[in-house]
This record gives structure tokens, C-alpha cells and sequence, in this order.
């Protein structure tokens, strides 16, 4: 066909600029080979991300008899919209690593790489930097290697300041150490390791409560600022001198900055645990608690003939959740439905070896909590 | 702290509704089932998707001496917007597969497993069941396993009726085995695989073009309804049955429904032809052609010193191109840019056994065309 001459229509005035693309796909470079172990094959320009499994096991940090991949995907939830609204782009980045990871681990999986799914209006490479800097740093503390991602211009889908993240996270398990529920037996013990505040579950209410209760994201509530709460400490550090939004002011972190606190990392405590029991069955099960709270969650890690009983007293709710409780009036039935409470993952271990897995995980730099103890029952959570 | 006595704050009422979820993630469990192969482990309830590697190639259709992981992510653009304005799921499920699978097989890996990422407004099984389906078919087709995925419901992001795709894919090749463009030598032979249409690049200006022209997506329009037009046949058959918008008239399919043809799978021929291939180096290298054209993809596969140089005219050109060049007004040097213009795949082999590749290629269903040679340059494709 002979060739039409222009005015007409290109895909930069419909909103996708390829070039511009192309330049901020170059720049991450950089950023993904600080997370690149000695099994990845660099693959730049590459259409798929390479990582060497190693048979002969020279690289390979333990020797897999029946290696069984563990693979996982998830996102943030409207956590996304929180840090949209308020600037701030690398904490969020941390929890997409965290959501994966998190679950992976509960497998008895080492985390191996990390792939990621950003979808935005628009390119600005201020907020794709932060953002992937935040993957990154994730990625780095979980000892996984972040191999490729694709960045979305989506103009249509996403309002101008919006945008999606997706995680998708691969490790690897030795087949006979897979956690199953089978091994969970009445008498072992219920661990929980504190959480660093609300993670990245429930922000569809929590930005449902700041809205109707009229709060001020960029104010400091005096109920926030209480020491114990790890949810006030970390954002301001994460984000100190990142922006604006992202910075403390003198008197404690705002709410905006509590709510954006980033959803704790366990892989690196929860992977030493098990390679230091490699030999030994002392860990019955595990579970991330997510969406749907202690109750939603730590019920996977049961056989139907068995019940975990908590105690709901036995550790300190962070003040967060007490604060949002009382802003929106949310029955304590929801809010045991809704959030983690403060218990961001758990451990089922045999009784005889509580305190000393408690200990181990406490020298790892975790809270923990004997939280309760596994029963008869019919696979049910059931809160004192 | 005492129980908060309702009327307070719900998370259904923020627009969550955590029993429907659970309900809907349960009833697709026997459509990932359909996916699964020898190496999945079931993991129902589970944390993370479980894929075995077999070492010990007891199950292992091929032993890999040093494998290597190949992993991508990738989404199916702004062809969801036009999805979800014709409410057709299906076929963009197929996308997201093909996507994925077609950058994977580019590196000579075998598909083995795939997961999705759903971010909707809230939960329409119908249209959700419809999406997951058209996944578990691409993923069948591929052979590779649908081992999980997230379903994410994000009021407040999401519009009502939008929603956004992601996907992964892992695979395995063996490391002397992964396609490297050091391979390409002058004088081999570039051979185009006809794609079915626009695949899943470019439909944010497709959607520009229909606004600007003011096109109607349920029209006829006899300039599309071509029998050598692969775009206008396969949607028709793919929705049939499906629902109202995907079913077409006697007369030829719509505007909506030819935009709407899924992505062209070539896992299944490519690792076909690799395997049959195995001893010799017949091929020195592939490109799956998407956004940025054949130009943006095909270099990816090319060392430094040599160049592609392609004949535009060697292969018929979809008329669904034309149709949107013509409405649009669209420069031949941006549709060259932006879109595969009938070549969704390239395979560069070696010029003595090009006939025979063709001849395999077209044994397994492809429409193959020989689109151009190797030459000596500095990695630039040149179309002729």
C-alpha cells in the first residue's frame, strides 16, 4: 500500500510512549543485578529471566534429593491507592516482595527469584524507580533475585496517579520437608511472630474508616505514637528523605505513614529455622496471616481432626488496630475477621521444642509469642 | 478491649466480601485441575503452587543434564478495556497465556507452569469463571500446568466493569541449549510464523483509532470480512455459545469480535521444532513479535555485527491492519512501529535447512513464510 502521510494518528498521542519506555526498562538494569545471585544468567534485552538450577549442585547452597518447585502470586491489595494518594512508592514495593515471599516460605520453601507486574497510566520514572528500588530491597532481604518484570502503560484502566502491582515469586523445597497439615499433632504449640502493624490486607476498609471518619492521613494522631507499635518506627525510616510525604516529623510518624508501614519480611528468620532443624521434625506447620486474619489463615495449616485454640491476650495489639477499631466502630468479630492483630505469621512446633524455637527466632530479630496450642478438634481456629 | 457493639464499619461494606471470594476460589479448583500434569502436586488450601522437578527424571519427559529456569511476566495491555466494553473474558484469558508462553519458548524452553493475577472492582463469577477458563485453555494448549493465582478485589482502583491481567510462566531449558543471538550467522534465513491478527500489542491506539473514527465495535464491516483474514474467523468460533457479544452473525464477524482474536499460541510447533532438532544447530535464533513490531523484536535476537533484512511484501498483510491504517490514518513507518502487521513469530535458521524448517512449521499448523536473511550490519532490523 502506498504510504499515508501524517497528520494521522500515532501511539503516542493515544497515550504509550516506546522510546520513553524503552530508556526506563534500560535504567532498572542496575537496580535488578544487586539482587542477582550466582545463578542467574544475565539475559539484558532478553525476552524471559534465566536462573540456573544447578543439578550438579557446585552453586547450589544444599544439595535437592526431589526439588519441588514452590511458586506463588499476589498483590498488594489498595494499599496501592494509599501509597497513590499520599507519594510514597518504596514501601509498597517492599510489602509486593513480602505477599509472595511470606506465603512461599510456609511451604518450607527457600524463596530463589522474584518477577514483578507494575501497571500504570503513564510512565514517571520517579515513581517506577522508587517503586522497583522498594522491590529490590525486598527481594535483597529475602535472599531472592528479582530476574524480570514488565511495566504496563495502561492510559483507560488506570486514573491518572493510580497503578497495580503484581508479585510472582519461585523457591525451591526438598519434596519430603513440604509442610503439610498431616504433621500437625494435638499438644504442639502455636508460635506468633509479631507483625509490623495492618501488612497488606484490609486497606479497603482501612481507607473505608479513614473516609467516613473523616481522618487526616498527614496527621499525627497522639493514639498512633506509641513506641511499642512497630508500625510507627519503620515508615519513617523506609521513607526518611525519599519525599516529602515520606518524611517524620519530630513528634512521630503521621497516620498516612502508619498505614504505609510495610509488610514484614520472615523469610530470612524462617529460613534459618529450618535448615538449623533440617534433621529433626520440630516445626509442624506454618502459615502467613493475610487476608481473613488469624482464623482465615492458620486454619491451612490443620488436618480436619484437629483445632488451634488462642489466646487472644497473649501478645500486644498494636495501637493501629485499636485506633481504626474505634474510628469506625468495627466489632472485635470483624476485626478478628479483617486484620492479623498484630501476629503476622505463625509456627506450630512440638511442645518440647517451644521455648528453644522461640528463642532461635528471637535472636533472629522477631517478637514471639506463645499464642496457643493445638487441640482435638475439626480443622477450626478457635479464639479465647 | 470490651466487644464494639455494631452498627460499626464492615469490610463488605467497604466493598469486600471475603466469603464470596473463598467460595469462588474453591469452585475453580477443578478447572486448574484440567491443567495439572504428572509433576503438579495437588495443594489445595495451600500457600503456594507445588511443582516437582524430578531430579531423578522419573517423570522428566527428557533428562536435563544443567537446566535452566526460564521465567517472564507479562499482561495483555489495554485489550482488556475492549474486553470488558464487548464483555468478552474468554479470549483474553487465551492472551495472557500467549503472552507469556511465546516470550518463554523465544529463550528454547519448554513451558511447565503458569499463574495468574486478576485485579477486579469485585467479585462476577461469571465473567471471573469465563477468564479462568479461557487461562486453563491457553495453559492446556501450551502444555503447561495452571499451578495458582491471586484474584484481587480492588474497589476504588478498578472501575466498575474494568479489571487488569497479569501473568507468569516458568520453564526449563537446558543450559548449552538457551538461544543466544552469538548463534546468527550472515546468511541464515528469518522465516515468519503468520499471527492471527493484532495479538495483544497496540490497543491503546487501536481503541484511538475506533474513538477518533467513531467506529462501531458491533458492525460488520465488509472490509474485515475476509476468508484470508485468520483475525476474522477464530473469535467467532472462540466465543460461540459463550454469550451475546461473542457470538457472530451469519455474516461475517464484528469489529469487536475481529479486535478480540486471541493471541496465537506457538509453544506447542516451536518446542515441537526444537526437540526435533535437537543434535543440530539448525536454529540460531526466535523472536515472538510484540509491542514495537517486528523492528523492536526480531534485533532482540541479533548480535551486533549483522542485520535482518526483512520483505515487507513476502508474507499478506491482515486486513484488519489496513482497515485501522485507513480509519486512523495511520503512517506506514508508526503501524511498522507499533504493530506484528501478520508476523507473530520469527524463527532465524540456518539457510540450508530453512525449506525443511518451513515445511515442519507448516506440517504443525503455521503459516510460514521466508520474510528475510541475515546480513552483515550492526544489529538493526532493515525493512525492505
Amino acid at each position: 500500500m502506498p504510504p499515508i502521510k501524517g497528520p494521522g494518528l500515532t501511539y503516542a498521542d493515544a497515550g504509550v510512549d516506546i522510546d520513553e519506555k524503552d530508556a526506563f526498562t534500560e535504567s532498572l538494569d542496575s537496580v535488578l543485578r544487586r539482587t542477582y545471585t550466582d545463578r542467574v544468567i544475565p539475559n539484558p534485552g532478553g525476552f524471559a529471566g534465566l536462573f540456573r538450577l544447578d543439578y550438579n549442585h557446585r552453586l547450589f547452597a544444599r544439595n535437592y534429593k526431589d526439588p519441588v518447585l514452590v511458586a506463588c502470586c499476589d498483590g498488594v491489595g489498595t494499599k496501592v491507592k494509599l501509597a497513590a494518594d499520599l507519594g510514597v512508592f518504596h514501601t509498597v514495593g517492599i510489602d509486593l516482595v513480602a505477599m509472595n515471599v511470606n506465603d512461599l516460605i510456609v511451604q518450607g520453601a527457600e524463596p530463589l527469584f522474584f518477577l514483578d507486574y507494575i501497571a500504570t497510566p503513564s510512565v514517571d520514572k520517579r515513581f517506577l524507580h522508587d517503586l522497583v528500588r522498594g522491590i529490590a530491597e525486598g527481594c535483597r532481604r529475602s535472599g531472592c533475585s528479582l530476574i524480570g518484570g514488565e511495566t504496563a502503560h495502561m492510559p483507560g484502566i488506570y486514573r491518572p496517579g493510580d497503578f497495580d502491582l503484581a508479585g510472582f515469586c519461585v523457591g525451591v523445597v526438598e519434596l519430603k520437608r513440604i509442610q503439610k497439615p498431616i504433621r500437625v499433632r494435638a499438644g504442639d504449640v502455636v508460635l506468633g511472630l509479631a507483625s509490623d502493624g495492618i501488612h497488606s490486607n484490609g486497606y479497603t476498609l482501612v481507607r473505608h474508616v479513614v473516609d467516613k471518619a473523616g481522618l487526616d492521613l498527614n496527621k499525627v494522631y497522639p493514639e498512633l505514637t506509641a513506641t511499642d507499635t512497630p508500625a510507627a518506627a519503620t515508615p519513617a525510616r523506609k521513607t526518611k528523605g525519599r519525599n516529602k510525604a515520606g518524611a517524620a516529623p519530630a513528634d512521630g510518624p503521621t497516620l498516612g505513614q502508619v498505614l504505609l508501614t510495610p509488610t514484614r519480611l520472615y523469610a530470612d528468620p524462617i529460613v534459618k529455622l529450618l535448615r538449623s532443624y533440617k534433621v529433626k521434625n520440630v516445626i509442624s506447620g506454618m502459615a502467613h496471616i493475610t487476608g481473613s486474619g488469624i482464623g482465615g489463615n492458620l486454619c491451612r495449616a490443620l488436618p480436619q481432626t484437629l483445632d488451634a485454640r488462642i489466646d487472644m491476650n497473649a501478645w500486644p495489639r498494636p495501637k493501629v488496630f485499636s485506633f481504626l477499631q474505634a474510628q469506625g466502630r468495627i466489632s472485635e468479630e470483624e476485626m478478628y475477621r479483617v486484620f492479623n492483630l498484630g501476629i503476622g505469621y505463625c509456627v506450630i512446633v512440638k511442645r518440647a521444642f517451644a521455648e528453644s524455637v522461640a528463642e532461635r527466632l528471637t535472636k533472629l530479630g522477631e517478637k514471639v509469642y506463645i499464642i496457643g496450642e493445638i487441640v482435638k478438634g475439626s480443622g477450626e481456629v478457635r479464639p479465647d
